[in-house]
């Protein structure tokens, strides 16, 4: 037998799995690099055109076949295929490459490369992880039309055994949506990547255990190692021993056994044992996301990022293409509420003249700011809406409100946008609510004007404590002050919610807290009514709900808040916590 | 006559005078180039050593002179010239002019100017105007040593005709002090230079109104001209017309007369008609700010910056060199209240091994949490102030206290520097107090629980609407949304003053805010008792103070507080200003 080994990566897909490994080659290929003749430039942006055609058109068979395949109808994976089908029509990849063909004579597969280079750069200096991951799917286009210029073979199915831990450096998300679709894959490790890569998403929309940026683990596995895979702890055994196996085993069984308990539980509500009842909700950024969500009973969306639509792209989306994944995501849920957010990225991230670097760029223009800077780019957006939200349940969900006149220029420009759509014939659905995300200090301390003139509040609450308390919790050396059980924080919750509840609107949270257990009966004892998070957040949530009384968690919170740091009030929700439940989960 | 001509640039020090423009043509001087032969090398090191030994014996007759003339005392500009000296024995410096001399075999001048332009580069990108600005002492130091080794002269004593408006590209701190000495400038005007650059800080100090900033105004200003400059708004016009002529004598009579009225009024308390009190203290950064704090009436120093000590330096400042600082600062206030602030910077601008580039340096790793993670310098700071406070009136203060576990961490390092102190013998002054800056949302929430272990607050404006708002107000795209009146921000304020009331402890404000006409009437209602600004508003503020009731500004403040946008306050609140006052001045 083997040696043993063990790897800590990225817990990006939840869930518990062993299996034999299948290690994927899928290393770049590499590039030739050829000077050209005068009279070889033609035929070599021919060939250049050729292969983008090749290539696009791989990509609508693939979109066809998971079309065609997956049970759930249209979704599956679609709008990632097609984002890499728009970078292929991109006229600043296309006219780049054939002006370094004809201009500095260099063959295709090196003009490729060079401006793929060039694109990714643009995301380099990206703080964001998300965006940072967006590089890897250039990469995937460009080995794309490189493998084809080479004319190697592309998108081959794989035999594959059943249970296969499929191992690789990376996985495009094509190779990705093909393997999982043979339904033999346990589990994926890949070395790069991140919780947001394409390959994390499709793995969760999946629900496919998955371990990403596990550094060099496919260098050291070998097709046929056992390896065991815990994706909720980032943790990849390789050759394990006996007694680890078993241990292992041990956690996939108590795994499987609550996700068993997610499932059948999915349909029952989440109430309080004296009665108080809160609506569990999904976050989710992509449509494809939705099957797994309704399967763990979530009652709607609270959170629709539309941030992924302005990806990748050097322009930005049309109302047509807002429009039709609105449409998508609204009528995939058959008439439950869908919250969709305007955009929320800063202009550094949005298709476009790319803005003077920003100091701070936390504290710059961005989300609404960002949108009313832009009214054209906004209106875009909101007209796609008004047109989508016949087709379903809409909520339209404005992010980082700061006072009352930003609330009101938004809510004027959706109401221009609706007389114009009207003037034209357009069909708009009937009065449906527009919110706001309350994740800034001034926005909690102001709730009781806000909630005048808004018709339900979001809590955001992951910038609500970022900007409290003066911190970027992507910064290492600050991050241990992020604390969500802050009094300080606790306060604006319960500030926020009372006037909500004064004003006799809804109140939701769809920050990171609403999903983790520990928060629960804070939540409760809060008085929320609805809390959004992601699909495998749901069950766990929802048990400690229906376990316990409005009026318990109440008296634990008025204890809690008898502290005074953050740590003393940490601790002590814990323990009561553990005490309860046996640990927070 | 010759046309006339305006320039719009900072306004640096406030006031308004007019007089014939000397400009001084002090551009670089042009650096030779030469490549050394072997047997040159030596002799050119000892070339360059001589040149610095005199730059600096040139300091300490500057220095001297400086001292012997000033009415106040000891600390004229002493500082300033002090931190140029300090580098020119920087190791940083003097080894690689030497390295570059050796190893590349160029002269000393092409040395200097190559070494210089490395170490301001390490300023090029830090976002504030203040350690910008600190690159042009670089270039002081190494034009004075170019100068030297050129055999130029050097602080030539220049005849200045009486009421000199002196123009310049730019004016070294040196040259700003031996000119202000003569009594003859009547205003300062350059090119370069911002609010905090030495120009504008010995200007203000010595209340010499000065424009900077004014582009190329010294290309187009001939010695002889008749200027006009107004410090306030920035302005300078250059040959008026007799009309523009006798609107700036009116504006220069108004400013006079309010100054004679600021001196006269030195004495009276800030006491409103209905007898609260409010004490008014000074902000500084420098000794050097004393002398026109006191004249102007301040009461004591709300809040002393000790940034500088850590500016333009390789290592971090000895112990020594900060008590001296301390020590001076104490013993020229003569028992008024002294606030020093401990280190409010991120490890970017401290001297020593920069750290990584954070994505949101205003939401990093700064101010009380540097020094938390960097325990020695905090010490060091520490030790110094406690061995200052037996000369004077001493407080202490942490910056940016996001909760109570900071400030117990922070009071505990003092206990430690104070038992070690005492244990080695070292006298240390008696009880007195210590508290925070009030300038995190989270604190604005907390105020109740800090208040029971903080022996004062002082409210920092500035970031608590930057965090309060999410905005930094560099970013120009959304400075507009920095608003003192914003709602939140009045509840902030009103929520922090209660809690110091019913603890019991003194409640201060030293941002920008408390120095600002406008919003007196606000923070008189409040119920502020102490507020510090620059010394040039201690005067505007006083007279609204003395003219109202405080019975009154509470029911203008209670008004204020029915509207809901920022806007709606502010233009109300003006509005009120305006009828009682003529306007906030």
């Amino acid at each position: 037998m083997s040696a043993t080994q063990s790897f800590k990566g990225i817990g990006a897909s939840p869930g518990v799995a062993v299996g034999h490994a299948y290690v994927l080659d899928n290393r770049r290929v590499r590039t030739p690099k050829v000077k050209l003749q005068e009279n070889e430039i033609e035929p070599e942006a021919l060939r250049f055109k050729t292969a983008v055609e090749l290539s696009s058109s791989q990509l609508d068979d693939l979109k066809e076949k998971l079309k065609r395949d997956s049970e759930e109808g249209s979704q599956d994976h679609g709008l990632i295929l097609e984002a890499h089908k728009l970078m292929l029509q991109d006229p600043m990849f296309i006219v780049e490459v054939n002006r370094l063909i004809s201009e500095e004579a260099i063959n295709a597969e090196w003009a490729v490369r060079r401006v793929a280079r060039r694109i990714k750069h643009q995301f380099d200096n990206m703080e964001d992880e998300y965006f940072r991951e967006r590089r890897a799917d250039v990469d995937f286009v460009a080995d794309r039309v490189v493998r084809n210029l080479l004319g190697h073979a592309m998108d081959e199915e794989v035999e594959l055994p059943k249970d296969s831990v499929v191992v690789a450096h990376d996985v495009s998300p094509a190779d990705a949506a093909m393997l999982v679709r043979t339904g033999k894959v346990a589990a994926f490790v890949t070395d790069l990547g991140g919780q947001t890569s394409h390959t994390a998403i499709v793995a969760r929309a999946r629900e496919v255990p998955a371990v990403v940026g596990a550094n060099r683990a496919s260098d050291s596995i070998r097709s046929g190692d056992l390896v065991a895979v815990d994706g909720n702890q980032g943790l990849v055994l390789v050759n394990p021993t006996d007694s680890q196996l078993a241990l292992f085993r041990e956690t996939m069984r108590r795994h499987q056994a609550s996700e068993a308990t997610a499932l059948q539980t999915a349909e029952l509500r989440a109430v309080s044992l004296d009665g108080h009842q809160i609506h569990l909700n999904g976050n989710i950024e992509f449509p494809e996301e939705i099957p797994s969500l309704l399967a763990h009973g979530a009652e709607g969306i609270g959170l629709y990022r539309t941030e992924f639509m302005f990806l990748n792209r050097t322009e930005a989306p049309t109302e047509e293409e807002h429009y039709k994944v609105y449409r998508e995501v609204l009528e995939s849920m058959g008439g439950k509420p869908v919250t969709i957010r305007t955009l929320d990225l800063g202009g550094d991230k949005v298709p476009g003249k790319k803005p003077e670097r920003e100091a701070n760029p936390a504290l710059g223009l961005r989300a609404i700011r960002y949108c009313l800077h832009h009214r054209e780019l906004f209106r875009v957006q909101l007209r796609a809406m008004l047109r989508a939200s016949v087709h379903g349940n809409i909520r339209i969900m404005f992010p980082l409100i700061s006072g009352l006149s930003e609330l009101r220029e938004a809510r004027s420009e959706l109401e221009h946008c609706k007389s114009e759509l009207g003037r034209a014939g357009v069909p708009v659905g009937k009065r449906f609510p527009v919110g706001i995300m309350v994740e800034t200090p001034s926005a909690a301390w102001i709730a009781d004007r806000l909630a005048q003139e808004a018709d339900f509040f979001s809590i955001g609450t992951n910038d609500l404590i970022q900007y409290s308390l003066a911190i970027d919790r992507q910064n290492r050396d600050v991050a241990y002050l992020y604390r969500p059980l802050h009094l300080a924080v606790l306060r604006s919750l319960q500030n926020i919610v009372r006037a909500a509840k004064n004003a006799g609107i809804p109140v939701a949270m769809c920050g990171e807290m609403a999903g983790d257990p520990t928060y629960t009966l804070v939540l409760l004892a809060l008085g929320f009514e609805e809390l959004s998070m992601t699909a495998g957040q749901l069950a766990a949530v929802k048990r400690i709900v229906r376990q316990t009384s409005r009026n318990e968690a109440q008296s634990l919170l008025e204890r809690a808040m008898e502290f005074s740091t953050a740590e003393e009030i940490e601790r002590f929700v814990r323990h009561e916590m553990e005490k309860r439940f046996g640990g927070a989960e």
